[in-house]
């Protein structure tokens, strides 16, 4: 048993500095809590109070009769010591910290102090300096975050507070499905490495992002990461990639954002994908997400527009994906319904004037053809066809075929294009409002092959 | 006066080929003529109908008794001779040739003649194979794209019809003001260099985006650039920079994309900025042209996340802009509102408890602060503010400075988020949904102040 188990399947939550004022985090992480759904017990501690939000509250954790796994700490710095003590006794097993006002701000040693008393009772410490954490199969969402976290199978793990929450927010818009959400900050205990290792074994994971500033121990990183990465795509937002990022990020968590050299090498060595930006992170989560692994690295571009062919082409190119002619049957069968000067070299293009359904048939073809791998598809919204009857097009031709094969698809243009990604996004297709984004996005997905590929041959001749 | 003035400015203009039936490009054309409110004479041409859309139709344009400066020809490619040369007998001035069917296709005979005529009686030709263009200041849309372009000061020319169209309809939904989109098709006659004069002289454009994949006259290109660049800022998105994406405009267009490096120097030299993507062309159009030219580099980031700090830091040193320490005075000023562990370095760090009027008061500090020449703002939607409330303050703060800085926000987070970037976007303030994005479009002034400097020093020299 994963020794976080207990953490994301807790039998019993006390939240500690559980308040009534509505503004507290104590407040709004008991509410979230309760809110979600999570089906486990809950209990408010705090000894100023008898009752919040309809729940009886304890005086202490030591108080509680039923079982303990985690307690969330929101009081502040100075009481946390006295806090892990009780809930130790009390037999917790994990102890989430919120609080802040430790290492962040140069008290390194009450964080030193804070770990060294958890451990003599075998507890774990999650944080300090964090907005809590979400595991949604256990229906947990014990952060001052939003609360309608999507449930999927993305797992994210974010150094950052104030972005981490504001990036909570951007999965519900951006349709991103989760199944655990977890604010790392200080990791004075719990750090990167132990989180892969549950949620490698984690059923309910199959993507992992980490926003990083850095790691106290890269050997364990790369060495877990590469385990890992054989079977979940991780993707990293190494921040303070530059002089200048790491010089803020010192002077934000205190941490040491380090050799930028040493880790692209790292990551590249165990197969993580590292990407320099929040957006590149989320458009390559959806398609490593709800797509399969390609089998293979051929691609087949299919468009109503040249222009947004080539800015494709280029994107591939720069991501190292090179595109060959699409194979001759799927360019015999498409040549019957496109226009004489439509071209069948790749990308494919079936012409400004081409109708919903000439959409539907090449994919459909491309789809089931075994000489193709993966299918990008790029639409330009044009005064013949509504954006909406394109993406329907698509979801028909992959519901019909089958998802075996990743497919990205760029919908360009104004509102509609907007309604059309997002119909597409709830069916869990990749959507993306630019040629380049949707390719980008593909192209990530034969990085990760190519890095898992590596990794196995590796493993293999150990 | 620049030989496009009446191309841009007609007193008539007849559309040859107008239809009757709704879905036909002749009769979309003369719609969107007429419902966005083109003040001058508008003439259908067809010999085969009497009236379309409420208005009298004509027989031949030779047959119309007003002034009629420019003829849009949608008729087959083998009529098109006959078009031209009825329109020049009649004085037409220009010849926007929606028709394709050209070069493109190999029919470089036919189009090499079109040109010849129109020469013959002094006519000029935009395209052939386009979807025309759009000239807002005189409520000009010409084209079968969509109808309601928001009216501003940028000026976009598109090689690619289809991407073009598409993207006609993303500046609606970006809220980009346009003063006329040219789709220019196969260059037979009218260039980016042609429309880049005009532009120059045009007191309605202050910024100029280009869709390109190949000029054909590279060396006067780099000279009217070079010009054109001193005023006013030009963005071109280089389609087919790599050999795979080369390929694919040549089977698109016809046209050669060219040696990527020699495009790359030509750019440079010109003080052109070149973008890999729709994205960032659309993210720099809003800076620059909402903006004003910054009169230094020193940027000052202001955040209420370390995160969004140290991603935006990165991304700066990625474009060559590197943050140094805010001025003295600002950081004293600043000390006085937020926590003792507030970072003051640049980022400027209000920390995660930071309410809107900390937005207010520092952002109103740093645009009036002589020693900063643009602020970066970074927001992360968090449970103790509201994005709107900030995006409120930004606003106010902007307006009682006076926006003689330029500005870039960022706001992160979910729908809320989104919000409030579609609020300070109405109020032509710059906003991304990412650190990275905001960080990016503003350091695309920083790099056009550089260039327009080196410009300003070449011409000196010389």
């Amino acid at each position: 048993m994963n020794p976080l188990y207990s953490l994301f399947n807790p039998e019993g939550i006390a939240v500690v500095g559980a308040s009534r004022e509505p503004t507290k985090i104590g407040h709004l992480v008991l509410k979230n809590l309760l809110e979600y759904g999570y089906k486990g017990r809950v209990y408010p501690v705090n000894p100023s109070a008898t009752e919040i939000l309809g729940l009886q509250c304890y005086p202490a954790v030591s108080t509680i009769s039923g079982r303990v796994d985690v307690v969330v700490v929101s009081v502040p710095n100075v009481k946390t010591l006295e806090i892990i003590d009780d809930a130790g006794k009390a037999g917790a097993k994990h102890a989430v910290v919120i609080t802040s006002g430790f290492k962040e701000v140069g008290n390194v040693e009450l964080e030193n102090e804070l770990v060294r008393r958890a451990r003599r009772y075998g507890m774990r410490v999650l944080g300090p300096n964090i907005f809590g954490y979400v595991y949604t199969p256990a229906r947990i969402n014990a952060t001052f975050g939003p609360r309608d976290v999507i449930p999927g199978n993305v797992a994210f793990i974010t150094q950052s507070g104030a972005l981490g929450i504001a990036l909570m927010g951007s999965t519900i818009l951006e349709g991103i499905g989760i199944s655990s959400i977890v604010s790392i900050g200080n990791k004075a205990d719990i750090d990167d490495a132990d989180l892969l290792e549950f949620f490698d074994e984690d059923p309910n994971t199959s993507v992992i992002l980490i926003y990083m500033e850095g790691v106290n121990d890269g050997r364990r990183f790369v060495d877990v990461a590469s385990r890992v990465s054989l079977r979940k795509p991780i993707i990293v937002i190494k921040s303070g990639r530059t002089e200048a990022g790491a010089r803020a990020a010192a002077s934000h968590t205190g941490s040491l954002a380090g050799n930028v050299a040493l880790y692209e090498t790292a990551f590249r060595q165990s197969g993580v994908l590292s990407v320099k930006s929040v957006e590149e992170a989320f458009d390559f989560v959806k398609t490593l997400s709800w797509n399969p692994v390609p089998e293979g690295e051929r691609v087949v571009v299919i468009t109503n527009g040249g222009g947004a062919g080539v800015q494709a082409s280029d994107t591939l190119a720069d991501d190292g994906v090179f595109l060959e002619k699409p194979p001759e049957d799927l360019a015999t069968e498409v040549k019957k319904f496109v226009p004489s000067f439509a071209s069948l070299a790749n990308p494919i293009d079936l012409t400004g004037m081409a109708p919903e359904d000439w959409y539907y048939r090449s994919i459909r073809l491309a789809l089931a053809n075994p000489a193709v791998d993966a299918v990008l598809i790029l639409y330009c919204h044009t005064a013949l066809t509504s954006p909406m009857g394109v993406a329907r097009a698509v979801a028909k031709a992959l519901e019909e075929v089958g998802q075996r094969k990743p497919i990205s698809v760029a919908i360009i243009g104004g509102a509609e294009a907007y309604e059309a990604i997002r119909y597409l996004t709830n069916l869990k297709i990749p959507a993306y409002p630019t040629p380049e984004r949707a390719a980008h996005a593909l192209a990530a997905q034969i990085r990760y092959r190519r890095y898992r590929e590596y990794l196995v041959k590796r493993a293999t001749a150990a």
